[in-house]
């Protein structure tokens, strides 16, 4: 597939190299927080957070889910990169809360031919914002986050911009 | 920890939700790009990879490593979400890059008392093209991925803003 995009988005970055203003920026992030959310494409958290470059730690996958990829990630941001803050925020039509589990399993494992029955999806399911306060939950009593980091969970609409805390 | 964080990032929320510019927007995203990369408040993926809203998913995890939970979530933007391109793009001067895998489990047990010898920290080790170039394979062999999908892998640099592709 060789249509031009990867060299449309080193031209892109060239400018944005010329121009770039972060050079130096520690690692640490200013306001200690780090957000986990959706990788969906409707979704700048920088925006809807109100937030700017180098204030938090980002972290995004399939739904804006406590995975064990997002704890060990969140472990790191904590131990070792001054985070205090945690905010999940899922988000309305989401692509997770379409299709159950073994739907995605079905889905995933026709289009390949691979057996995917053996993967967890993390389907959202129909209550979402019970999801998300499993989701909060489970990074409040993850033995590899202390209980002093504050956890706050929130459902983001894409319709109309708007952040909502649940918990 | 009540110190108006989370009612300053409502506040920002709410400004924001007024000028509100993507409302009714589709999830297929534009470009039917994915992006991995890491969780460092440093990067913001849409200026470095000169894309908007709406454009691609954005994937970010500690050191922008195609993890277990990575594959999960571009199983599902690729075959429900039409996603034709990933780029896997890591950074100079990362956390993970700093110690290794075994560092990371000491530290994080003795922070919380917790037996993190279980954890797997997917450090990136003193080689971090290498580590590129293996996560791009293993992108491109995941059985859950079809070969079609075009993975490109980059190294961003935190200190110049440019990105570098390494294949």
């Amino acid at each position: 597939m060789t249509d031009g995009l990867w060299d449309e988005i080193l031209a892109a970055n060239a400018a944005y190299a010329e121009r770039f203003p972060y050079a130096g920026m520690e690692p640490l992030p200013g306001r200690r927080l780090a957000v986990v959310t959706c990788m969906d494409a409707r979704i700048d958290p920088l925006q809807v957070f109100g937030l700017r470059v180098g204030d938090a730690k980002i972290l995004r996958n399939a739904g804006g889910r406590a995975s064990t990829d997002a704890i060990r990630s969140l472990a790191v941001a904590v131990h070792v990169l001054g985070v205090r803050r945690i905010a999940l925020a899922q988000h309305t039509r989401c692509g997770m809360a379409s299709r159950t589990a073994e739907e995605f399993q079905q889905l995933v494992g026709e289009a390949t031919g691979a057996d995917a029955s053996f993967v967890d999806f993390m389907a959202i399911g129909p209550d979402q914002e019970r999801c998300v306060r499993d989701d909060v939950a489970r990074l409040r009593e993850s033995p590899l986050l202390p209980e002093s980091v504050d956890v706050a969970g929130f459902l983001y609409d894409v319709d109309d911009g708007r952040l909502r805390r649940l918990c």
